[in-house]
């Protein structure tokens, strides 16, 4: 659910979305977006969540990796329905994750 | 909800947690954590979602605001609380936003 990822550094890529009221179709084409992802060479992880807004980061070892995901043809198909349908308005950052530290309590 | 941020380079702070069954008084200090956060100069932006993992992604303007955030008093002691009662786990991730685009559905 937390992403495992490997030493800093590598990528991240925020994708932040607000869903129209057509919905349908959305969530089949998010499962089918994780899986097309993990089959991409450097895929590191993804996590995921919606109330009002929508929060997916997806972590990546290099920007080859991230373009390759950009590329793949489900992803295009994806986004050109995403635009069409699902999406009343979303944003994306392509970040360089610098540092990180987790916390993992005690039981 | 889609946090409106400047042209880049900016930073993003990416916190992603899972919490515990104590959740008695996370709700009051994640709003709390906002108001604060919005009064430190550089702060950009939050967005924020949750179902079973919790994502909170913040954006800077630059690390010295980061630090001033992770340095603020209510910070500190919700942190403290965090890690005593509301968090079973959590990882952040500082990251340097390097792209970002968007888009909008025209109605």
């Amino acid at each position: 659910m937390i992403a495992n990822t490997p030493k800093v550094p590598y990528y991240a890529v925020i994708f932040t979305s607000i869903l129209t009221n057509d919905t349908a179709g959305y969530e089949a084409m998010a499962d089918l977006m994780t899986t097309e992802a993990k089959k991409i060479d450097g895929f590191l992880g993804i996590e995921s969540a919606r109330n009002t807004v929508g929060i997916t980061v997806s972590y990546w070892r290099d920007l080859a990796a991230i373009h390759q995901w950009k590329e793949q043809l489900a992803h295009q198909l994806a986004q050109k329905q995403g635009k069409l349908r699902w999406y009343e308005r979303y944003k994306v950052r392509i970040t360089h994750v610098e540092r990180d530290y987790e916390f993992v309590k005690i039981n």
